[in-house]
C-alpha cells in the first residue's frame, strides 16, 4: 500500500516551520540555519551535499533523517521549495535550488498556479509543474510513483494543506527548542490533529526531539 | 542562593498553556483535562488530592512532578489561578480553589490590581494580595520565602511575564502532543528565549516530553 509521508520537517517551540522574510539567500528567513542544524551534521545530509569536515554522525538524528528516501516513488513540493520566483515564470532558466543531478532521483510534482513544461534532470529527477488541489496532486504523484510511497516535501504551507486534507499517513516532525516568534506556522487550522495519529517522541543528544506521527486509520 | 522556578507547566504543540473559554467549571477552557492528563496519574498529584484508583505512578512524570515543592519558600500566582472573579472583590468569601488546608503550605503572593487583606489558611498557606510588577512582586515573595526558592505558579500570562522580564532560573515545561488551536499562548513575545537557557528533553511513556530550561547565568 502506498503511503504519504513527511520527513525531517523542523518546527520551533512556537510552531514555526520557517522564519519571517524568506528569500533567495535566506530560505528559512530570520530563522537562518537554526531549524536545520540538527540535520547538517548527519551522514545522510553530508551525502546530499551539505559540506562538513567529518563524514557525518550516524546517531538517532541520522537514523530518522535517512528514512526520507527509502521506498519513495515521487515527491510533492510547493513552488516556494522549488524556487524563489513568484507569479508568471520569466523563462525556463531556473532549474531548482539543486545541481544538474538533484537529490530526489524520482518524479517531483511542483504545485504552482503557473504550469510550465516538465523539466527532466540527470539522475532520474523530473519536475512536473501542476496547478492542483492536494487530492488531485496526490493522484498525479501516485501515478508517477509506480506503487511506491509519496513524500510531501514542504514547504510549511504545503505540509499544512495536506495535513488539513487528512492525506498524510506518516509525519516526522523535528521539534527544535527555539522560539522564533514569527514566520510560517505549521499548526494553524489543525486543531485536534493528534486524534488522527499515534505519536511517539524520541529526544536526541543534539537537543531536538523527533516526533513520529503515525496515522491510526489507513487513508 | 534563592532561585525562581516554574514546575509542571504544560503546553500544547502550538504553544497554548490553556485553551479558550476559561471559566469556573473549565479552568483550562476548551482544552479540558488534556493538558494535565500526564500529571493526574502521578503519585505526587494523588497526594495533592487528585482522585484515582491506584496510588499513582512513580515513573519519570512523577519524578519531575515531585520537584514542584522541594525547597520552595513562597509562590507567586496570577489572580486567575486564585479564582474566577474579575474586577473588585465582591466580598472576602472566596478563599481559592483549594480546601481549608491548601496544597502550598507557604506564603503565596496573588497578583491583582485589587489588593485585599491577607488571608491565612490552615497548614501554613497565607495568600497575600499585591498589585505589583514582576520585579516588585518577586522582591516581596523573596522576603516571605525565608531564603528558599520562589515558584511562579501560573497561569500562562504570569509565567510569560516573568520569562519576558528574565526573572526565571528553572523552567519545567511539559510538552503535550496535542494541537489546541486557540487559547492562551506561552511563547508570545519570547523570541530567542532559548539563548538564555540550557535545554534538556526527556520523553515519557505517557506521551509527553519534559523540557527542562536551566538559566545559563545567575540573575
Amino acid at each position: 500500500m502506498s503511503l504519504v509521508r513527511v520527513h525531517n520537517f523542523s518546527v520551533s517551540l512556537d510552531g514555526f516551520g520557517a522564519g519571517e522574510g524568506q528569500q533567495l539567500d535566506a530560505p528559512f528567513g530570520h530563522a537562518g540555519s537554526r531549524l536545520m542544524e540538527w540535520a547538517v551534521g548527519t551522514r545522510t545530509f553530508r551525502e546530499m551535499g551539505i559540506p562538513g569536515e567529518s563524514p557525518g554522525s550516524s546517531g538517532v538524528d541520522d537514523a530518522f533523517a535517512r528514512n526520507w528516501g527509502s521506498g519513495i516513488g515521487a515527491e510533492i513540493m510547493g513552488r516556494n521549495k522549488f524556487g524563489p520566483q513568484r507569479g508568471q515564470w520569466e523563462d525556463d532558466g531556473w532549474k531548482g535550488w539543486w545541481d544538474a543531478d538533484p537529490v530526489f532521483h524520482t518524479p517531483v510534482v511542483v504545485l504552482t498556479h503557473h504550469p510550465r513544461p516538465a523539466l527532466e534532470m540527470e539522475g532520474g529527477t523530473t519536475f512536473h509543474f501542476i496547478d492542483a488541489d492536494p487530492v488531485a496532486a496526490l493522484e498525479q504523484a501516485r501515478n508517477l510513483a509506480g506503487g511506491l510511497d509519496v513524500r510531501i516535501g514542504g514547504g510549511v504551507s504545503t505540509v499544512r494543506q495536506f495535513l488539513a486534507a487528512d492525506l498524510i499517513d506518516h509525519l516526522h516532525i523535528v521539534l527544535v527548542p527555539i522560539v522564533l516568534g514569527r514566520g510560517e506556522q505549521l499548526w494553524d487550522g489543525l486543531e485536534e490533529l493528534e486524534q488522527r495519529f499515534d505519536i511517539e517522541a524520541t529526544p536526541s543528544p543534539s537537543g531536538v526531539v523527533h516526533l513520529i506521527f503515525t496515522r491510526r486509520t489507513a487513508g
